[in-house]
């Protein structure tokens, strides 16, 4: 529909536009959008006009744009994620409440980590995790353990590699990896000391929905050389009690985290 | 840009399209989208596959649509939302932890009070907001108090209105209103019984941005008839400590939870 002279799509267009916002670049100016989704200029400047217009990206009073907050809402109230985060905060915050470094919940999503969901302790050990972000699966507890009971194929795709390294420890090795996983199914846990911070040890257990698919992970940062028999513990039992909970919930709610993963 | 023979664009298109899912409607067909979108069925169809190729909507194995995670991630990385939601978190779950019914944030958008987070307990009282959810300004404890900071021309607007009740007890006569934003100015917080269900009471204060500027309503819902000084108190901390949050964030965080206002 619409395609431009080039033959991409109004949406693959929207889609590059929404790409040039990150984490740590939340204003632009249209020119400098318009350049970095590869748009001529003018197109730019209709295009986040009728953007504007509608709320999806609002532009503040030295006309520098920003993602709108109409968008996060209409992306987020219908959204699986907030609907397992939703099921999940009760559980996540009796671990944080216990261990009190940080807390996350995490999908695979497109063959990453994405981070749904993230309590910190103010003055907690270092952690480079962030909601609606990403990391490679070899490279976190989290994404271990997706990977550990994601799909065979999925499986396969990540060891043909490239594998990133985040530090040292991270497992880069696609025999080691595959040990790794195993190892990971036969504990039921994955822990990653130093994989992506030196400092940090990442330890992650599988969140399963009333089916026993795997549809999370449950994860805490801790210190380094902190002991993991009670972070262990807390996560397993809030796992437990994040499948009850999706169990209670109206329509199916198992249904809708487990397509989360689809 | 790229606008059909009725002269809407895609850019409507595609907020008519993500309109159609609700908090309750989170799975839909393509024609059920389309339909409830205004679309001709064939442009429908073109244009929710052009979506969910892009990933901005997911089609599940029963080949029903629903809001995709790579949008939820797009609009949410790089948010005013998140980012004023990430500084309120820890000032929100030491209330929660000391009242432990419901803690909500909102701001002002488009006229509504727009909720950014809600903390609940499980065996908390009822409580009508979500997240991502919207109330009427004259409803709720948050948007009373949101109101009463904001520009006369909106408080005109809102007083002209239509001023909707959700309980008899939800103030609905412009004079009362005017008093009623009056007293939330003088006593520096709002109290709203049976506002919105008979059986609870919000209680909200406003929170600032290092500026002085209201930026958000910070409120707990608890049972109609408990005590409000304990609650009172844990808010007013709450707010102080959310002005110090977000003056100690890097790149002006004041200014950008500021302008998710504008």
């Amino acid at each position: 529909m619409a395609n431009s002279p080039s033959g991409d799509s109004v949406t693959e267009r929207l889609l590059r536009v929404l790409e040039t916002f990150t984490p740590t670049r939340t204003v632009q100016s249209a020119s400098e959008i318009g350049r970095r989704a590869h748009l001529p200029s003018s197109t730019a400047h209709r295009f986040i006009g009728e953007l504007v217009e509608t709320g999806l990206l609002e532009r503040d009073e030295d006309h520098r744009i920003r993602v709108g907050m109409r968008l996060w809402e209409l992306a987020t109230r219908s959204s699986a994620a907030l609907r397992l985060r939703q099921a999940a905060m009760p559980a996540m915050e009796r671990v944080q409440a216990r261990i009190g470094e940080h807390t996350q919940l995490a999908i695979l999503e497109q063959g990453e980590a994405l981070f749904l969901e993230r309590l910190s302790s103010p003055d907690a050990t270092s952690n480079v995790t962030r909601i609606a972000g990403r990391l490679p699966l070899n490279a976190s507890s989290s994404g271990l353990v997706l990977l550990a009971y994601a799909p065979a194929e999925l499986q396969e795709r990540v060891m043909a590699g490239p594998l990133v390294a985040l530090t040292r420890a991270t497992i880069v090795e696609p025999a080691a990896l595959r040990r790794k996983l195993a190892e990971v199914r036969r504990l039921g846990h994955a822990l990653a000391p130093g994989f992506i911070e030196e400092v940090a040890t990442g330890l992650a257990v599988p969140v399963r929905d009333p089916s026993g698919a795997v549809v999370a992970a449950l994860s805490v940062v801790i210190a380094r050389d902190a002991a993991v028999d009670a972070p262990l513990a807390a996560l397993h039992r809030a796992a437990r009690d994040i499948r009850v909970a999706l169990e209670s919930r109206a329509g199916g709610m198992g249904r809708v985290a487990a397509s989360a993963l689809a």
